[in-house]
């Protein structure tokens, strides 16, 4: 058999050439997998709020914004080859690759509560992790970015051995698809880093999917009373869905805030609060929303301009907590296909999270769609497109 | 036997008439305990940084400045009568009265990890926190102020039940009032509240009393190294008394900022980091020190102006966690004697916090000790001056 792994594939990604602008269907070409990687053929992608924040992404963002790039990060696929010193995969697996990842050997890796593999450390780039470059070039031999080393809004992407997670076949492809990135990050919040415990209440910042999947995972949980918080008034119904029990759109409070709202209606505020939206200024609401004691407030959304979070410092001294992670503190490896199971044999209801489905070539539909309001999770099948 | 708890008592106190000003030896009259109160004969005080924040409250600190007051919430005496509905307490009983109450029946109490009674919850006051009411008067009758319900300058206070801590009369007395707030604080602190691992890196910023008993306690729970941050230069060797491994100097670092020393000298971040001092700008700086994956900051400090931390959120993202609590975590009842008995077998070192000791009179001394660094904590004698 011949060593398909030597050679660039030449297939359609879509490429993101300046920030804010519709991404464009072209040919690239994916150099083979190095030492260490894997290429992968994508199957399906999702799209995430991430992928907004670094598709119009500002210089106050901290980074600079780098394009060309290929966007995406929520995926499955299937191996197609496996560069040097690869072990434990083969062409054919069935996987979900990651933005985090997972050495399994490290003392980070090693340690529990700690999802920061030390051994190939996560970066937001630009390049693969070891080396700093990327596989992606364009018809003109012009290199393109990647993001956070996944790049999946392409047919094909290379991904380091670390950020490759193996899933039994039996998966269905979308659920392992959002698994990989937004789904697994709020029910890991609730369940994983919060660890929310039976009877407790919870706030939830934000209901687009990775909000909903904290609703989901806290009723895993057992929380008694989850209060969903979003300005948008569809998300009333669709919250109780996955669990949501209370709703309040802040625009329809009057005089009061959210804050003074939530204490009222927990007793003195939610043992948890989770920021599920990217604004500095939500996540010190939630903050002032929890209880004191040994009230968590859990930081997930990436802060849309890179603004710094200002909180009442004497409020930490009543026993109040703030805590955040990438992935809602899940070890992809390990975690992933442990969600998967509970997702199979309904412990966990996620499925309802893709709202939308289209092929590659209408990806900007589904970017107005997250834009707008109107999807959680649609799913980009790769395949229609003939290479 | 005549019953003393219908009696008013007339004794010394150091009133503090205005902000900043030297306090005054005056007689006062304290009332008799109330239903849930214990007078107390207070022996020795001794006075903490967050008298010092009181006693110079400007009106950006968030609460009104209230004057005059009985300020002192660090003490250790016996109790002279008890109120209606007091059990277990008598006269002749050796105690400390605390700031944070502990009624050992609520919720907040039975759960693990929580040091906030929500039975009589704490309160900055005024008054004593069942009915807002002083028990302090001065020679004309007019009403003065309490500090946190406790007020230990003064040869007699009263305090509710809640707020009294038993203990054994083996303890030495200058022992167990230290334990009262900075020294039960800052073991607490790294023991109870982050829970320092063995092996594990420690950052202390600001080596006050409450500082130097956080490096014991780390030591106590095997850290390996505990870098202590501090502008005095006398600092350097006090710590090592404390368990202190390496100290830095934030004036002494020419171009290189506090931050960068310290994930340099830990290879990426503290685990732990303390902030000891009352600085919003060094809780941010304690949080930036702190290692990725799973480092804690801790907030002790009070911060002296009630200015808002401000914190990068993105560093939340990489599993980063900030926490904070009054009295260390620690849950006065059950812990001051557990750390009582740790000292007396010599687990902990405590006893070198002691640098000065001096009589009610000469009060004024142990502030402008403390002020300019020179003590750590100054025991204050209250018997000498006769009623
Ligand atoms: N920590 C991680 O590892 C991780 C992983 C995935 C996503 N994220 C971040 O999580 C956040 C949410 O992602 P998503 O894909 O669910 O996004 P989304 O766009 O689907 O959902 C955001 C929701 O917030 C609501 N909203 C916006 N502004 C609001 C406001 N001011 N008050 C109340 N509601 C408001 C919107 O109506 C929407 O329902 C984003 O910041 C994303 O970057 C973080
Ligand atoms: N959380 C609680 O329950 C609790 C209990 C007791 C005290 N406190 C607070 O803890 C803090 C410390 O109390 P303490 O009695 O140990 O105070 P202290 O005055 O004895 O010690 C403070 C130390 O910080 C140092 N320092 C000051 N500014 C500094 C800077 N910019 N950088 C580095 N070092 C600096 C001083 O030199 C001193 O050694 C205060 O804010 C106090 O109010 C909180
Ligand atoms: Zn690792
Ligand atoms: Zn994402
Ligand atoms: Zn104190
Ligand atoms: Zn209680």
């Amino acid at each position: 058999m011949e060593d398909q792994s030597l050679k660039p594939i030449r297939c359609k990604a879509a490429v993101c050439r300046a920030n804010g602008a519709p991404l464009v269907i072209e040919d690239i070409f994916v150099d083979a997998p190095k030492a260490y990687e894997i290429r992968i053929k994508i199957i399906c992608t999702s799209l995430c709020h991430t992928d907004l924040t670094f598709w119009r992404v500002k210089e106050e963002f901290g980074i600079p914004p780098l394009f060309p790039r290929i966007l995406g990060h929520e995926a499955y696929g299937v191996v197609e080859s496996v560069g040097e010193r690869v072990e434990g995969y083969a062409a054919g697996d069935t996987v979900v690759p990651t933005f985090l990842g997972q050495c399994e050997s490290c003392s980070s890796c090693a340690s529990e509560g700690n999802n920061m593999c030390s051994a190939v450390p996560f970066a937001l780039g630009p390049g693969m992790r070891r080396d700093g470059t990327t596989r992606f070039r364009d018809t003109h031999g012009a290199p393109l970015h990647d993001l956070m080393a996944v790049s999946s809004f392409s047919q094909y992407t290379v991904v380091d051995v670390n950020q490759v997670v193996k899933v039994d076949a039996s998966v269905p492809p979308k659920l392992a698809c959002i698994l990989g990135c937004g789904a697994g990050t709020g029910v890991g919040a609730a369940w994983k880093l919060a660890k929310v415990e039976p009877a407790s209440s919870v706030a939830v910042f934000g209901l687009g999917a990775v909000g909903l999947s904290v609703a989901q995972g806290a009723k895993m949980c057992g929380a008694s009373k989850i209060i969903g918080v979003d300005l948008n008034p569809d998300k009333r119904e669709l919250g109780k869905i996955f669990g949501v029990t209370d709703f309040i759109n802040p625009s329809e409070l009057g005089e009061s805030s959210v804050v003074e709202v939530i204490i009222k209606m927990t007793g003195g505020g939610a043992d948890y609060c989770f920021e599920c939206i990217g604004l500095a200024s939500v996540m010190t609401d939630a903050f002032r929303s929890c209880k004191q004691g040994k009230g968590k407030t859990v930081i997930l959304g990436v802060e849309q301009d890179g603004k710094p979070i200002c909180l009442p410092a004497f409020e930490f001294l009543f026993g109040k907590c703030v805590m955040g992670s990438l992935f809602g503190g899940i070890k992809p490896k390990t975690d992933i296909p442990i969600l998967a199971e509970k997702c199979m044999n309904k412990e966990l209801e996620l499925e309802k999270l893709i709202t939308h489905e289209l092929d590659l070539q209408d990806i900007n539909t589904a970017f107005d769609l997250l834009v707008q309001g109107k999807s959680l999770r649609c799913i980009i099948w790769m395949e229609k497109l003939v290479v």
